[in-house]
């Protein structure tokens, strides 16, 4: 999407062919940075000091990674020591193994002086194949805010994190309808939880917004009921990191409660995935999926912006007393109007996810 | 309660009785520093910078108030303007206005002579009820507590903002179950809520529980619905500005998102209030209340302490973003178990608040 009224993409290869370059998230919102990526080591710190993140970009960088690492040696050696590497820099994400065990079973068969040029080959191509996924899902996604705009003009949508185009190659997840209907022309607004206690919806949703030019305001997590409960909200949009067989949704901590608003006040909530984030094997997500709890400081500390623009950590809990931060919840299905999948929108059911089993 | 071992009040009268001294929570939780108001103005600038806050707190302080003045001059030209210039520190505070209609109308029936010693008892005399009525209310959701305790052990209370004693002259309105239980040996553990954006959560309740020695974990505003689907919160309990008629709460932002989880997951949702604080002319909370829009830099900006100590204001959104700030939002009676009044537990209906009229 533009920023400042230029293309970009989170990630590209460079002019010369042999680099890849990054927008190094960690600084957002308050610095835009650039970052080359030269050898295998380097994508593996960017992607484990989350200079990228989101399962989508975790993945296409691990690829460009293994493709660095075949250019400076193409032995098997090489290969199984860049895989383990790549792969240690984030275990838990689905995404990162997936892309690796792409690379490596397409590489492994081949002779070590034509490694390098389809991995580079492959990488280039996972990532417009990113692109295309969220594009669809972007389109499907369209034709509710369109349906939507033609009955009331402004369209309100609530989204939760973010699950925008820096987590992916572009366009986002559940920011993919909302671009495309702002290109379209269609007047969308976008309530953007700042979800706590990571702020990625008030650091990097709202920076994207911001620079696409998407008309947005920035509430806290809190505000939404209130939103709904007075007709301010349209449609509700968020991403999610695994969907279960039933269509129960894990996504980041705090969605479960604008679920629970939007059934509570007949708004529509949709969530916004690519198919592979489907966790065939999981049916009951709230019993089933583990969740992660990360460190107490995320929730008693944040970094913020001085005056002069200078970032700063401090302390934002009383001082002596614990926190406990659990980082995603689960949305049991029955409170999901739909999902939007790069293969249409379904129904969060068994008998609605059925259509999208990669057997069917 | 106590702060450190020793029993605390936020407002007292000083030893040689024509002085106040307040807590002043502008500094917390961050400096512990005590201010002691001499004259009226003083305690109308206490008021509206915050130095105390809380419907009860602010309405005893206003009292004080009324009296410094009448020290200093009780005639009634003075008793005017002190009671404008009180009044005018924080304009919608109905219990500001409740204590010095209150003080006006004992006082002026009086001889000058006779005006400061009537008004500096009365205060006292005020500052103690409320102390009896939040008592009282404690007393009443301690049976709530014993009776979880006697059936499983730990007791886990999920609370918002601060209803605490801080806002209160004692106890605190939700607090004082929590304060009661754990000094009758009841082992409660409470899950503070930050409550974004001001986190009277984090900062004040925190501290709250935290000097009294009552075991506590502070969590993002988004973690309780997730905290309920586990079966890790036993009661909620939360304080209202404003109750209608028909059992609607009024209380902080986010709220209404609580009381949607705890009704989605069997957990019983009490609100703790004075009577006074039922507005008996509303009936339609969500309708009929208006909800206050505050400064958007609330939500943008937050004031937190470096390692060193020093505090420090930061910005926390991505530039060139703006925000909206709903301070309250509306709890429909049919998600609220009981209103835990001074005079009992009532159901938050028609009904149930009938017992509770004035006349009745």
């Amino acid at each position: 999407m533009r920023i400042d009224g230029t293309a970009w993409r989170p990630i590209w290869a460079e002019g010369d062919g042999e680099t890849v370059g990054i927008i190094d998230q960690t600084t957002l919102p308050f610095a835009f940075r650039t970052k080359r990526l030269t050898r295998m080591d380097e994508a593996a710190e960017a992607i484990s000091v989350m200079r990228v993140r989101g399962a989508p970009l975790i993945g296409v960088t691990a690829a460009y990674g293994m493709a660095l690492a075949m250019r400076d040696d193409p032995s098997d050696a090489a290969m199984a020591a860049a895989y383990e590497t790549l792969h240690a820099t984030r275990p838990t994400a689905i995404n990162l193994r997936w892309a690796l065990d792409r690379m490596r079973e397409t590489l492994a068969p081949l002779p070590e002086g034509e490694r390098f040029a389809c991995a580079w080959a492959l990488s280039a191509a996972m990532a417009d194949e990113d692109v295309e996924i969220n594009r669809r899902i972007g389109a499907h996604g369209l034709d509710l805010l369109r349906e939507v705009a033609a009955r009331k003009g402004r369209v309100n949508v609530l989204t939760h994190c973010n699950a925008g185009w820096l987590a992916t190659v572009d366009w986002g997840t559940a920011t993919s309808p909302i671009y495309q209907a702002h290109d379209a022309g269609i007047d969308v607004h976008v309530w953007v939880d700042e979800t706590r206690p990571r702020n990625q919806g008030g650091f990097l949703t709202a920076w994207e917004l911001h620079q696409h030019g998407v008309p947005h305001s920035i509430v806290t997590d809190n505000a939404g009921g209130h939103l709904m409960q007075h007709g301010e909200v349209d449609l509700c949009f968020v991403g999610t990191d695994r969907t279960t067989a039933t269509g129960d949704v894990c996504n980041k901590i705090g969605t479960y409660l604008k679920a629970l608003a939007a059934h509570d006040n007949g708004v529509p909530f949709y969530v916004c995935l690519p198919t592979p984030t489907i966790d065939w094997r999981v049916r009951d997500g709230v019993a089933e999926i583990p969740i992660e709890t990360r460190a107490p400081e995320e929730v008693t500390e944040i970094d913020g912006a001085l005056p002069g623009g200078a970032v700063t950590r401090v302390r934002i809990a009383s001082p002596g007393s614990d926190a406990l931060n659990p980082a995603f919840d689960v949305t049991p299905a029955r409170l999901v109007t739909g999902l939007i999948t790069e293969r249409g929108i379904v129904e969060a059911s068994e008998a609605g996810l059925a259509a999208l089993r990669p057997e069917a």
